[in-house]
């Protein structure tokens, strides 16, 4: 048994982000437009400013064009509803993200629900949420987050069908599409959260253990199957101010099999998930596959 | 420690009719119209003109309207299309059945995905298994069978919050919903399914075991934790050609808790909630609620 094989996000998300600069390069040399990502900003939040920021800068590395709308803390939803609507009907746009959270007199859920699902990059309409979970169908894009949850155990040649995945965490950005996905690769599946018993019992029955429930170093090294994979979602701050993980990540590697870390773990895969997705919508388009 | 609690699927399932009943009179009595179930059939196959039979015998039995379209085999999916497009623009019919399964050269999802999801009292509608399988969504309508479930596990005055719940079979029909709608009610949900390894051993932890996996009597004594709720989904012939469920009954009754029998549990549950919901639909029209 192999113990504490660190996967790489970093590297793994790089290799993501070079293929899809290869594919947006096809489209050019085909003398087709590049894959244009629209990104909604309302408000002045500055971790908020800095995900777009990213977003956009990775868009112009790998040749994906990018368009951004920033509106001020004090717009109305209407005028959200108006933008995306501009987007849904720009033939030139095929993705729109909007950026979350909005402000609290925004409703998120009517604003997502008027993004034309052929443009939802996020993958986070309720038909494409519904579409993951069912079985023959087929969504337009699985959400950015656990779509690099799995490609990072692809890529780290492990076999999913027959295992037992635990998610620890049910949110519709990570933990339910995340159990659906390896629901749908043939895992046998159960999903954890604040109301479930003997949550280091359930834990340590994970072959594949996936963790995004926001709490810093919640999973010790007693929570974890000898040999299991263990794919931490979290993003905390530690007691001396350090960005650490849902995972206790120094005493769980000596137990896991596989194992991400955090820094460099899933985070750097969100992104190169969106521009894969992004990439996908253009070449649906431009391409008719 | 109980067992061997009966479940009593027509006594509950008749209960759920009377309250139905009581609340269509409640519209009458007001002035206002009875709801109305609309159903289309396409072909000729003995064991869904049964179902389309009784649930209209049902429907006139709580003073609910019905209307049927029966087609033959040879319409055309287009021919199907615009009747449901039309039921959509009636105002007067409050829900649609499409009775599945439909002859194969139609195609199942096409149409499902017609049905306006404020008349989709099946609660098939992707949109309607995605708003269900999501935190904080709520669909118009949840499927009829899980919601059956549901129901004979509320009213066998067993909690949910907490326990382990295992369900057999991922089917869009029931097993896929009923685990979202136990997640939802605070269950620790495992799905299991075809490719899953030790079946029985995780059979075996469950609190609460949801079995639709359509194998005749596969269910044994030894796979259940004593004490355990068993809802059995089943309808199978036996050796005998003797109807019964995907659990061995007549065994799996001395170490149960509480278990729904086959005939008489979950069968008589599934068109009671469809009236249920064609009476909600219309409670929401006619009453802006």
């Amino acid at each position: 048994m192999e113990f504490g094989k660190i996967i790489d996000g970093k590297e793994i998300s790089s290799s993501v982000r070079q293929s899809v600069k290869e594919d947006v390069d096809k489209l050019i040399a085909q003398g087709l437009r590049a894959p244009c990502l629209a990104v909604i900003l309302v408000g002045e939040r500055k971790d908020s400013q800095t995900y777009v920021r990213n977003k956009k800068k990775t868009a112009a590395d790998l040749g994906i064009n990018s368009i951004d709308k920033i509106l001020p803390e004090s717009a109305t939803q209407q005028e959200v509803i108006d933008i995306v609507r501009a987007f849904n009907n720009d033939s030139q746009i095929d993705g729109i993200l909007v950026q979350l959270p909005l402000p609290s007199h925004i409703n998120e859920e009517t604003i997502l629900n008027e993004i034309d699902i052929s443009k939802d990059v996020d993958g986070f309409h309720p038909i494409n949420i519904g579409k993951l979970s069912m079985r023959g169908r087929k969504p337009e894009f699985e959400p950015c987050t656990p779509k690099g949850c799995i490609e990072l155990i692809n890529r780290s040649g492990i076999e999913i069908e027959g295992k037992r995945a635990v998610v620890l965490g049910r949110s519709n950005i990570v933990g339910l599409p995340v159990a659906m996905m390896l629901n749908n690769r043939n895992a046998t599946v159960t999903i954890c959260h604040s109301k479930t018993q003997d949550l280091k019992e359930r834990c340590k029955e994970a072959d594949i253990l996936v963790v995004a429930i926001g709490q810093a170093k919640l999973v010790k090294k007693d929570w974890i199957k000898p040999g299991a994979v263990v794919i931490d979602v979290g993003m905390n701050t530690d007691e001396n101010g350090k960005l650490c993980g849902d995972v206790d990540y120094a005493e769980a590697k000596e137990v896991a099999g596989h194992i991400t870390p955090v820094p460099g773990g899933v985070g750097p895969m969100t992104i190169a998930m969106l521009m894969k997705n992004t990439l996908t919508s253009a070449q649906k388009k431009l391409l008719n596959c």
